[in-house]
């Protein structure tokens, strides 16, 4: 704790982008030092605005240090403990969070890696950012952990202040009202409840119309009308969640799926473009066309009619499948056009990873979606909404006891302060086009390793397809580096909003060992 | 913030019963003094273990403060002001927390209530219990809290030290292992989750068979044979949690599961036992015996046959139902002998509520529950479970991005140790003992008020319904004390842990206040 105090005292309070020094003068990674990295990326660094960079945090480790495999004695010992009370068979590194800093993660073993996968996408300012630590080490803070209210009941008193500050500070344009939920899953469940009582609402004819006896019995029967032969149309290869309902509408892979009981949902077929869409405008339209003929036949027709529409700006989990704005646009018009909710799973995208704050603004949407869902990065779950028709027409009919979580929610306004103070977004959509360049020249020069590129103008949300991906994810590991995978084949970047470009020449320099290897 | 730490400061250190001073001496509540509650309880206290009692907080406010009504003008204020951002229709108080303290609630108007609502059964040990905020100012605390791991894939390296000398240190008997989840609806669909892939492990023979290409294929279909045609059987009046899983077994009012869609799942009928029980044997063993032949039928007959049997050991949200012993250990020999598995839901009642650590302890078995569900008191989520065929036969079947949240399993732990240090499961054995009998008198003297009065041997989960219950909530205000309802018309008391027989006092002389209105 004495290190995390020092580096709060030392906190800098200057912004990003105040101060340009030369490239040269960075404080250049022991790692990447001795690389040749920086030569090759002089002629691509006029291309981008800032060129010269201050590092976010003076004391964050200036490269990755490798000292055992990965992982090494003591973390082999820890996770032999583990095992005995946790399922461990997932485990991708034990983690030493106290000696994590910045970009950089620890283990036990004294090994530092740079981490572009941070915590499945949910890191977003950096491990023990100071600005957060002075948030979590706050009285509010102690307070909201030991006093959970049941917010819906009991709200608190500064319960308007913290969400008008925080979470609804960076609402979506055209959604003034948030939801507050408690994971990723949660927010789609809640949002997919919101929508199914909107749709009754309509069929019903207003929200005066009060239930009927028999809608009321049904319900007590899980039967219909009272429990309505509604859905949710998803799209092939989403991820939304792992609860029964939200898993209704993931389609990412089997082993998600596997032995649980679904609900009989719609899906649609997502786009499936070839890369680098510039250079493939044309066919790609007409395959996002077809997508969108197809979703509409299935609302027309479906025999459990879709209540609203539910889609990932960029298919995360389900291996990086990207459209174009023009597919978000028609789905919007279609969404409208059938009486039927959009609802926007930023839960992935949301809080600045692809260069603006919300993926879906890259649409240029006239009309906002009806609502937006989040979770990772915002370290607090939930879901937006604009139309004061999505509030119920009755109190407890959206409600459970906790609502989501003061402490997240404080520690979620922290985020945005630390966002704005450092100005993060312009830092990830800056970072990620040098990232982008860099990488396109990898991809020429090893095109083997390599394929379908993807993520362009999409700030650091940025991955590929590898024929020998989870190769490559282990080998990253004994140069220093983080990654995650996402589908089949695809290595993701996720990196944190404090991602720079001398962290992203450490990853560059590392990918090229590896594919050299 | 000044006033938690000088509390903290002069935190006891003593055991609740270390010392035992004469009742006469107890601190009087200003409110209570007057009445005549105290030569009433006279004779009871003989038959009380605990007599005479020491406070746990010296700071603890001796009474309820009344200075307004409820809303006074500053919480319509701020009322008004939440309105506009959040659902306040279902807003009982608005709180200040910060001024809270022990049993205590405060607002912003300066009234202080003798809270027996707890925020939905959910505070364990008091507003702003000294200990917690200890725990909750700890840099561990503050660490995980800006660090959330991906506890899958990158458990913290104290995660199995925070879960054996928490979380695991009051397993149930018979249970080792734990799922950490983040709300009870979240427990119990995780649970859910675990017994249908434990069943179809059953009906594919074993670990080992591996699922078929039909099975992949069916299950991103959201059709059966991979995603299987089974179902988990609840009870009437139950109540699981609001997701759509968990919301699927939820069968307590119609606003909770209107206009949801809903799985076909067999519902079994719920004793509806005549109270007190013990007056009531012969005929109640008949009705228990109705339900568990009701219940053999469905699970035997039932077109979507259930994996599980979940069930609260009492009914809480539906309205305070009791069954007895017998019953429960009924239901574990029918899920033995027809090859499915039992989760007791403990959401509400766990964590020493009912005089015991998990209210199924009362039961007698020989033969632990498959899995036991927590939250609300827990203040984190999740299932405990002891068979390793409940573990999934290969890793990211059972998985999500945070899987619980380390911040909530420290606090837990501090419960846990604080519910220790004052022996808060023996006091509130003994106060609910005190409380009932002198509820039983209230009942004889107002018989119009208190009717079917239940809960004798549970601790301080007591219940009665009331023929204007709505209107007692709500006069209780006025006289100082937070009480909340449940099903149509029951008066629940489900105070913190740390309510005394000086508390008990305060709570009775309101209520023939109430009543005599």
């Amino acid at each position: 704790m004495a290190s995390l105090l020092r580096t709060t005292a030392r906190m800098r309070l200057f912004s990003a982008h105040s101060i340009v020094r030369p490239t040269s003068r960075l404080p250049m990674p022991a790692f990447a030092a001795a690389s040749s990295r920086h030569m090759a990326s002089a002629a691509a660094a006029a291309a981008v605005p800032d060129a010269g960079e201050q590092p976010f945090f003076d004391d964050e480790p200036r490269g990755p240090i490798i000292k055992t495999e990965i992982p090494g004695p003591k973390s082999q010992e820890a996770i032999k403990r583990l095992t005995k009370v946790f399922d461990t068979r997932s485990l991708n590194m034990m983690a030493d969070y106290t000696s994590s800093f910045g970009n950089y993660l620890a283990d036990l073993d004294g090994n530092l890696l740079l981490d572009v996968y941070a915590q499945i996408a949910s890191i977003p300012v950096g491990y023990n950012n100071p600005s957060l630590l002075l948030a979590a080490s706050s009285p509010q803070m102690a307070s909201s952990i030991i006093n959970r209210p049941a917010l819906g009941n009991f709200p608190s008193h500064d319960w308007a202040d913290i969400l008008e500050t925080g979470i609804l500070s960076v609402a979506p344009r055209g959604l003034n009202q948030v939801f507050t939920g408690q994971s990723g899953s949660d927010a789609n469940e809640l949002a997919y409840k919101a929508a199914f009582m909107w749709k009754r609402r309509q069929e019903r004819g207003g929200a005066d119309v009060d239930f009927t006896p028999e809608e009321m019995s049904s319900a007590m029967n899980n039967q219909a009308p009272g429990a309505p032969s509604l859905s949710i149309l998803s799209f092939k290869s989403a991820f939304h969640g792992r609860l029964f309902g939200s898993l209704s509408t993931t389609r990412s892979k089997p082993i998600h799926k596997l032995d649980i009981p679904a609900f009989d949902w719609p899906q649609a077929p997502f786009p499936a473009l070839k890369y680098p869409l510039e250079a493939h405008a044309e066919e790609n339209a007409k395959e996002e066309q077809r997508c969108l003929d197809e979703t509409e036949r299935l609302i027309t027709t479906f025999h459990h009619p879709p209540a609203a529409v539910v889609i990932e700006p960029i298919q995360s989990e389900g291996g990086d499948n990207h459209a174009t704005p023009a597919f978000f646009r028609g789905l919007r018009a279609l969404t409208r056009k059938h009486g039927i909710l959009l609802i926007v799973d930023e839960v992935q995208t949301g809080v600045g990873a692809t260069g603006r704050f919300w993926a879906h603004e890259h649409w240029g949407l006239d009309d906002a979606p009806d609502m937006v869902t989040f979770s990772k990065k915002a370290q607090t779950a939930g879901y937006y909404f604009g139309n004061p028709e999505l509030r119920p027409n009755k109190p407890y009919r959206q409600f459970n006891t906790w609502m989501g979580d003061p402490a997240r929610a404080i520690l979620f306004r922290a985020i945005i302060k630390e966002v704005e103070r450092l100005d993060l977004v312009r830092n990830t959509a800056n970072t990620g086009e040098y990232l982008y360049a860099e990488l396109e020249r990898l991809a020429q020069q090893y095109p083997a390793e390599v394929k379908n590129l993807r993520g362009k103008g999409q700030g650091t949300f940025i991955a590929w397809d590898s024929p020998r991906r989870d190769e490559v994810l282990k080998k990253a590991k004994s140069v220093g580096i983080n990654i995650g995978g996402s589908g089949e084949r695809a290595v993701r970047l996720r990196p944190m909003l404090v991602f720079q470009r001398h962290h992203a020449d450490i990853l560059l320099d590392g990918l090229e060992k590896v594919f050299k290897s």
